[in-house]
C-alpha cells in the first residue's frame, strides 16, 4: 500500500495535526510515458499555508480532500520514460505520497555526486534560488549598502545574508532567538543581530544596529517588523516582499500604519513577489549557488525529521521557529 | 514696500488662515551677479502641505516664521547676472513674496512665446513632468493595459489618463464630483469614471469598470481608495504612488489593511516617488509634453485665482477640491 497526506480541514489561524489526514491507496503502476518515483526528502516550507486557505494567489490553493504537495525530492524506481532512468533522483512540485506516477513534467534531475541531495531542497534548490533572485532583480544591492533581513536564520534569509555579505553590504538580521542571533554571526558572517522577542522598540533597535539607515530590506515575515525597518529605510530604499510569515495565521485581515506617506517621502520601493516570477533565470541563479558552495562562501543549516508521518508536524513547527535553517523531511 | 507670506503655524489637520501671516518688508536691491524679480503666477500643491510639518522628507520642512515657497514664474526687472536680462520670464522654487532677490541658481527661462507663461506652472512644469517621467519611469503601461488613475480631475491625474490614452491602456479616473468624472472623459478622452463620493463600494465599483484588472495605477490620493485599487491589481500590476492627499491633514498615523500579502501574492510593485528623482530626465520630457500639445494630444485646465493675498485660500481650496486642473495664482 501507499501512504498519502491530505488537507483535511483548511486551518483556522494556526494549522495543526487535525487539519491533516493519513490514508492509504494502491500503488501505483507507471503507464507508457510515466516513472514511478519513491519520496526521498520533502520540504516544508512557509509559504504552503497561503496555499492551504481558499483564495485566489499565485498557484492554486490546495484542495479539501485531496493530496498536499511540496519541493520533493524522489528516486526514479521504474521508468516507462526515455528521459529517466531507474535509479536517477528528480526534485520537483510532487504530492504527499510515498510512491507516486509522473510524465517527468516540472521534474529536474538532481545529482547527488555534486552536492547532496538535500542541498537541492534548499541552498541549491527554491530556497536558496528565491535568496538569490529575490536579492539580484529586487533588492540590487550595492557595495557599502546596508542590507537588513528578517526571518535571518532561516532557510531563505540565511542565504540572503550570506549573499549581502558577499556583495560588500554591512548585513543586520532580525530573528527569534539569542541562539539565531548568534548563528547568524557566528555562522553565516552577519554582523548584527537583533532578537526581537527581547526586543521592545524594534525601530529604535534598527537604527542602533544600521547606523547609515537601511538600503535593502529582505522582508520574510512582514507586520511590524516590516513597519520598524520602513521607518529606517534611506531614501531610494528598496523592500523585497519575499514573506509574510508573522500574518500567515492570521484570521481577519491584518492592519497596520499606512505606507504610501513613507514611500513617497523617501522614494521607496516595495516589490513582492515568488521565486517562479523568475523561472527563466532558474539555471544561473542554481549555478552561481553551487560555484559559491564550492568556495566555502555558502553555509547552510538542515533540520532534518525522519519518517514519512512527521511531515504535517514538520510543517506545523515552522510556526514556531524549531527549525534551524531549512525544514526537511526524510522519508 | 514688498508683502511676505509666512508660515505662522504649523497646521493641526486641515490648514486654516490662522496658519499664514502676512507681512512686509523692504523691497530688496539686487547685489552683483543677482536679479531683481517680480513674482507673476504661484503654483499651489497638495505636497506643500508635506513641508508644513515637522518631519523629515525629500525636501526641508517650511520653518516656522519664515516665507513659504513653491513654484513660481517670475520676471526679471533688474539684472546684474550675465544669464538674465531685463524681461526675462523664469521658472523655479521662489518664495512668497512680491519681489525678491536670486543668483539665478536653480531658475530655468521660460518662453512665453511657445506656450502661455503660467503652462510652465502646470502641464509643461514639475505637474506635467510628475504625471510624465512617474508613468514613463514607474508605471511602465503597456498598449493594451488597464491604467487607473486618482485624483483624475486634477493637474496631475488628467495628464496621467491622457499619457495612457496615447500610450494604447484603457484608462479609467477615480474623481470626486459627477462634472469631474464627465470633464474627465469628455475634455481629457477616459474610457470611464469612478465618482469615490457615491460610490459605497470602491472595490467593486472599480472591478466593474476594470473587467481585465488593474495592471497600472496611479495614486494621488492613497487611503482607502489605494486599498480598493491594491485589491483590483492583476498580477505583476505596479502601483505608482505619486501623492496621498487623503492622508495629508490627518493628526495620528493612518492605518489600513496591510499591503505586504497582497503584493505577495500578485508580485505587485509599489513605488513612492517625486519629481526630483528623475531631475535629468526634466528636459526630454517637457520636450515630449510641448510636443504632444502641439498636437493637440494634451489638454489641460486651470483655475485661475488672481491676488497675491489669496495665495494661502488658493492652497486651503486644493483640500476641497475647489479647483479645476492646475491651481494658480496670478499676481
Amino acid at each position: 500500500m501507499n501512504k498519502v497526506i491530505l488537507l483535511k480541514n483548511r486551518p483556522k489561524g494556526r494549522p495543526s495535526l487535525e487539519d491533516f489526514e493519513f490514508t492509504e491507496e494502491e500503488k501505483p503502476k507507471p503507464k507508457d510515458g510515466e516513472i514511478l518515483l519513491k519520496t526521498k526528502y520533502v520540504s516544508v516550507d512557509p509559504y504552503l499555508r497561503g496555499r492551504m486557505r481558499d483564495e485566489k494567489s499565485y498557484i492554486a490553493p490546495f484542495e479539501v480532500g485531496k493530496p498536499l504537495e511540496s519541493g520533493i525530492i524522489a528516486e526514479v524506481l521504474e521508468s516507462n520514460n526515455k528521459n529517466f532512468h531507474k535509479g536517477d533522483f528528480v526534485n520537483g512540485m510532487l504530492q504527499w505520497k510515498e510512491f507516486q506516477t509522473s510524465n517527468g513534467n516540472g521534474l529536474n534531475k538532481v545529482d547527488g555526486e555534486k552536492a547532496p541531495l538535500k542541498a537541492y531542497l534548499g541552498v541549491l534548490g527554491l530556497t536558496g534560488i528565491t535568496a538569490y533572485l529575490g536579492l539580484e532583480k529586487i533588492g540590487k544591492p550595492k557595495k557599502g549598502e546596508t542590507l537588513l533581513v528578517s526571518g535571518a536564520a532561516g532557510a531563505v534569509g540565511s542565504v540572503v545574508g550570506q549573499i549581502g555579505k558577499i556583495k560588500g553590504c554591512r548585513v543586520v538580521g532580525i530573528a527569534g532567538s539569542d541562539e539565531k542571533i548568534d548563528r547568524i554571526q557566528e555562522k553565516f558572517g552577519f554582523d548584527a543581530g537583533i532578537n526581537y522577542r527581547t526586543t521592545d522598540n524594534m525601530k529604535k533597535a534598527i537604527a542602533a544596529a544600521c547606523p547609515d539607515g537601511v538600503d535593502v530590506y529582505f522582508d520574510n515575515v512582514g507586520g511590524e517588523i516590516l513597519d520598524a525597518a520602513l521607518a529606517n529605510m534611506n531614501k531610494y530604499g528598496r523592500v523585497v516582499n519575499c514573506g509574510a510569515i508573522s500574518l500567515y495565521n492570521k484570521k481577519e485581515t491584518p492592519t497596520g500604519p499606512r505606507v504610501e506617506t513613507t514611500l513617497i517621502k523617501k522614494s521607496i520601493m516595495m516589490q513582492g513577489f515568488t521565486v517562479r516570477d523568475f523561472v527563466k533565470d532558474f539555471g544561473p541563479a542554481q549555478n552561481q549557488l553551487a560555484k559559491w558552495m564550492e568556495q566555502d562562501k555558502l553555509s547552510y543549516l538542515e533540520t532534518v525529521v525522519e519518517g514519512f508521518e512527521n511531515i504535517p508536524q514538520a510543517f506545523i513547527d515552522l510556526f514556531d521557529g524549531k527549525n534551524k535553517g531549512k525544514m526537511i523531511v526524510m522519508v
